[in-house]
């Protein structure tokens, strides 16, 4: 059996759980090396105290699992099937303390799980593959470095297409474009390009709008490779900027390099949220930054920890998460800089690469 | 107030509930034209008895529902905020019954909210919103048709690339360029496809495989375009196939006109599925359709209702779903064969429009 599967049944045992049940594709696989999309139907991995794991599957991924998967004792169920019926053959009877994933569960699952599973309690396997996955590997470290390495790529050969009348959606066509051209196997979230005074929207939409001359040009966009994903964002300026503008890109810069400064193991998150943020309300644009100063970056683009002002969980050596501060302001725009970061036994080692000082384009 | 709120607040009073409580980001744009993807952060559309509707979203997306959203009460929260705590004071006091969406609220979310909120039950939306969803009006089977264009004209441009030995990824990164290019706003799901013995996988996930002579190539995807969804699948030949691969490529496209004669209103969509079934069961690969016939389709690719043999829900018009029988043979290959139809006042609408006879590439 794998390390990760002994260190959960050690939790397992240590909190007095007799199962838990996985259902996050992303925890399958990271627990088994089975990678699927199950959309709507069943995946689980069980695991018990003092029998094999089961991995239940939906047939037609059965010969994908049997492939893939360290654990070798699969149950397939059908679509005309009660998966939750498959899963209760597989307990036996009483179930005991049953964890599950409530950070990922929908309530109208979990209550199909407590119709056929006979258990004394449900508690949250959540935090325990949280601490599990927080501390990356040097393999995991290692992936989300290719990951990061293409993404800027992309960015570097997607940045020649950037000039004067080229629309935001154009843009983002070939950065996904070349995702896939230099490997990546998909983008880790909906890649951004916004323009103007789209910038100012800090969850814009890319539009047919067309770059013009004293644009702040904003791109945000992150792949999936190897299971890990990246996430960087740079603002660019398209010819002469406002005065406005180019102070708000020193100020973001300064809170940028101000976090990056303060990540060390031992310090909270919300120590390094505040040190961008200082930044940014001395020079006036405190309301301007209406969001936190980053998340957590692994398995999912978005994950533990979420880096803002009041989470004062400690760093630890092996965590990735990324530092974006920005600033938006109507009428002129907005400016974020993000780079993703790893905290080492010592300090900090920032993956991101791609220059960060004021560059003009077009 | 638009007609769908209107009507969702007639069926909250015929329910008997006093609040409803949507966190579908895709239900809150349904319901208010605002379209937003929060991650992780807390969205909710807050439908209550006697009083105006409240829509919470985060404090950087506050901007963008303001110019989208036709509830026009809009509550912000900081990613500091406990939104939960936003909620009840939205709520003020004794919330009685509460309708959530059980199918997308997870557990630890819902945990949260009854912390926070002192319902008397809580119900679940789902059904009526499902119910609200499934008869497309005339409007949104025009958004779809507009997103079956699009991809049919994706893998008419794509299928020009697709020739001996071109990789499976590489014709997926044309693929999704092109969704791009023509203007979808995004790959409906993960573009598949699949060459060779790889498309004996009903789930397998495109890699390097290059294209030979006598592959079976099987493509499968959709885009998102205008807020909805479109999903086709098309198998070709490269070159001369064998004729075990002819034969069950005859077999799936008799079932998938088997089932699109089976469509009208009134009968069962577990008739629908045992109608393309039965074609495949009597050429002996019953086993073989490993797979439900298929889903709804709308503002989801998957979606109300799933297509299969113990679905006994009646068909209506305005209903819209695939239909894509499969057959998967290890040592041959597989086909599937997918089309997305309309239920019609009198019988069947097929959207998709690509050619079906077994064609040669490459």
């Amino acid at each position: 059996m794998n390390e990760r599967l002994n260190t959960l049944l050690q939790s397992m045992n240590s909190h007095g759980w007799d199962h838990a049940l996985i259902t996050d594709p992303k925890h399958v696989y990271y627990l088994t090396g089975f990678a699927s999309d199950p959309h709507e139907r069943f995946l689980g991995l069980l695991l018990s105290s003092g029998s094999e794991p089961v991995l239940i599957v939906p047939a037609l991924d059965a010969a994908a699992a049997e492939a893939a998967s360290s654990v070798k004792n699969i149950v397939t169920h059908q679509d005309t099937d009660n998966p939750y019926a498959v899963l209760q053959r597989s307990l036996r009877g009483s179930a005991g303390t049953v964890a599950v994933e409530k950070e990922q569960l929908t309530v109208s699952r979990f209550e199909q799980l407590q119709q056929h599973v006979d258990a004394s309690a449900f508690k949250d396997a959540g935090p325990v593959l949280r601490e599990l996955r927080v501390r990356k590997s040097p393999e995991e470290v290692s992936l989300i470095k290719h990951a990061v390495k293409l993404v800027e790529d992309v960015l570097r050969q997607g940045l020649k297409k950037a000039s004067i009348g080229v629309s935001e959606l154009e843009l983002v066509a070939e950065l996904e474009y070349l995702m896939k051209k230099l490997g990546a196997d998909a983008p880790s979230f909906a890649t951004m390009v916004l323009s103007g005074p789209n910038t100012a929207l800090p969850h814009g939409v890319p539009g047919g709008r067309r770059i013009e001359a004293g644009d702040l040009l904003m791109f945000d966009l992150g792949v999936y490779a190897g299971g890990y994903a990246s996430d960087i964002t740079r603002t660019f300026a398209v010819g002469d900027l406002k005065p406005d503008a180019v102070r708000i890109y020193d100020t973001v810069l300064a809170a940028n390099q101000a976090a990056i400064q303060a990540v060390k193991p031992g310090v909270t998150y919300g120590s390094i949220d505040r040190a961008a943020r200082a930044v940014i309300e001395h020079a006036g644009y405190g309301p301007a930054f209406v969001h936190r100063l980053g998340h957590g970056l692994g398995m999912d683009v978005h994950e533990y920890p979420s880096v803002h002002g009041l989470n004062e969980d400690v760093l630890q050596a092996g965590a990735v998460f990324t530092i974006e501060p920005g600033v938006y302001v109507q009428d002129v725009g907005g400016v974020r800089i993000e780079d993703d970061v790893l905290v080492t036994e010592t300090g900090i080692e920032v993956l991101t690469s791609f220059p960060k000082e004021l560059t003009v384009i077009g």
